[in-house]
């Protein structure tokens, strides 16, 4: 199973040419950037949370984005619906867990919304290891605070036979035996909000085209070579976020081929 | 009953002058970029939702924005009662049915919603076609589209006795036999979320300056006119969004008169 | 106790430092402006609002940070949970009133949250007035205008025990018999939403590292001496708010030594 250059340029191709509608339940800081971000993409995004419609959104839609930043009761009920449902129909589902470990109510809730598999589930790294408990130990260095993420990440994509994203300075993409390391990005991108739920909607476009280590492979490449091509050019924060949307809408395959830092370890 | 650069720099004059209170009920998507464009173009824009206080902000406010992007139960009993109040104290209501007719939920909400008949109804071709029932089909052409979308405009205007928008490529502006055509625009604005429910919200700060089908024109001819002169600027969607706030805060008399296409058809 | 260009910049150094998580209950208007302003200045933001992690957000947070922009029922019900916990366990809190006398529900909303008194309220001059419910008489010019919300302010501060900051063309910090006058910012600023939120979010990042009336005064020279650098630079409001988080986020010694407008009056 291949994953290069070409590969990632004839999803982003697919997705361009076939616009997949992404149903997002997502939450109100990234909403605009999420929705822009798969627009710039090339897909179509819908962000709606009513227990009334989800069902029928996720029926027309290419996949779904989970993301429990700025939960509440009623989220979480429109959330498990909708997971449910796209389950039963066979429709992908990228997963968020926003701040799980920094409050039992997030963890519980990540741990109930689970009763349904997904597809792909994209954290930090302190996320993805509070996921099953583990207590964080901030290493001395952030090789070793990776090396325990990978564990963690491994076990959780083991659980739930799912493919898990470490996002960071470097990207780590998990399944069973298999970890693809992506070192695309810049480091501005860590000082604008919810960059990492754009990563986690792009996988969902991503997952219109290839199949869940793939697609996150894919995503995560296209997130940090566009995240690359904008922190060239940005003053700032402020303009980080305007460029990556340009660049992200722009993207060309010469970028990929000039830029891309896959490997698998 | 004329609508011409006039008219048009006239009505923005007078919103920049009267700096007049808009109160918005809409989504969470595009919240923060409708207040910016109200504020760029020389309103005051104001986005409450509890139903403890509609009634109040209804009061103070020259027009009310209802927009069902991301609808719940609490936020349809705000919008109806709302509703009711702009239209026993006779301030004009404008309409955006976001995604009416994607899912049941929204067919039905806009249908129960229009009890109240809006001032103006602001939507694109699908949407326009979907709140009376109307499959839309997908036409060879884009003008067959909008041929079926006009059409689905006339009877909504009839039926509501109000002014229908369609906007696309094109905009057409609809009330009884009159059909107004707008050519400004740019196909970036597509590209970036929120672009639709932006118009809107002009709309409703135009409303304050005129009657509706005359507001909804000089609506829609300055924001087509801005999102040009942002377009030939812009770099992609993220530079879009930034310019167009920019253009339509500098907008001139001679940005208008060099710029307006609009015809009768 | 001196305020200077030395105070102000070695604040924002603790601040880069330590990074410090600020605890945001906001509205959902300006979300993504202020945890993009609060990550520009070096802090980590998190933006939740569910009654079941309040406390738990206050507990490991620096600040909490209450914005009444578009409140609802649920919400008050978390604001009041948090404000009364960071009493107890002593972490500063930042009061924003938006819109407080533009209708009942606000102004009771205000003075029921206020039976946990803020560390620091900011509001413009007639929502400082409105709190204890003054008119707001709309003074022949400004200072007439700003000299009436003097009065409320320290009448406010002495009912509360805490500071108040009147934000607009010039700014005053507020505390028993002593104002400090700050002269920096742009006109421009006035015409993006939520630059008030966001120098209340400031406020809050700066309460981590110093006292109320100090770490008032530190965060409104930031926000004015980086307004006024994006406000040069800008050509309307859309790049005015990109140039802002820019300036926020490089923000120099120099900068705050070559423009820092304070005096005490």
């Amino acid at each position: 199973m291949n994953i290069n250059t070409h590969t990632i340029w004839e999803d982003l191709q697919k997705i361009r040419h076939a616009t997949p509608l992404i149903h997002n339940i997502t939450n109100y800081v990234v909403m605009n950037n999420t929705a822009n971000a798969l627009l710039a993409l090339g897909a179509s995004p819908i962000m709606a949370h009513a227990i009334e419609e989800v069902e029928d959104l996720v029926r027309i839609s290419g996949a779904l984005v989970i993301n429990i930043g700025t939960l509440s009761e009623k989220w979480i009920e429109a959330m498990q619906k909708a997971m449910l449902f796209a389950h039963k129909i066979n429709k992908p589902i990228v997963f968020d867990p926003v701040g799980v470990g920094a409050t039992p109510y997030r963890t519980a809730t990540t741990r109930q919304l689970f009763a349904v598999a997904p597809t792909v589930i994209r954290g930090n790294a302190s996320e993805v290891c509070a996921i099953l408990g583990e207590e964080v130990t901030k290493g001395v260095d952030s090789t070793q605070e990776s090396f325990a993420a990978i564990t963690a990440a491994k076990q959780l994509a083991q659980t739930y036979q799912c493919t898990v994203v470490i996002s960071g300075a470097k990207d780590f993409i998990i399944k069973s035996d298999q970890v693809i390391q992506i070192d695309n990005g810049h480091p501005l991108m860590a000082k604008v909000t919810g960059m990492g739920c754009t990563a986690t909607a792009i996988i969902g476009a991503f997952l219109t085209a290839n199949t869940d280590l793939i697609a996150a492979a894919h995503a995560m490449a296209v997130m940090g070579i566009a995240g690359e091509l904008a922190g060239e050019k940005a003053a700032g924060p402020g303009s980080l976020q305007m460029h990556f949307l340009d660049a992200l809408y722009n993207l060309k395959k010469s970028d990929i081929e000039d830029r891309l830092k896959l490997s698998r370890i």
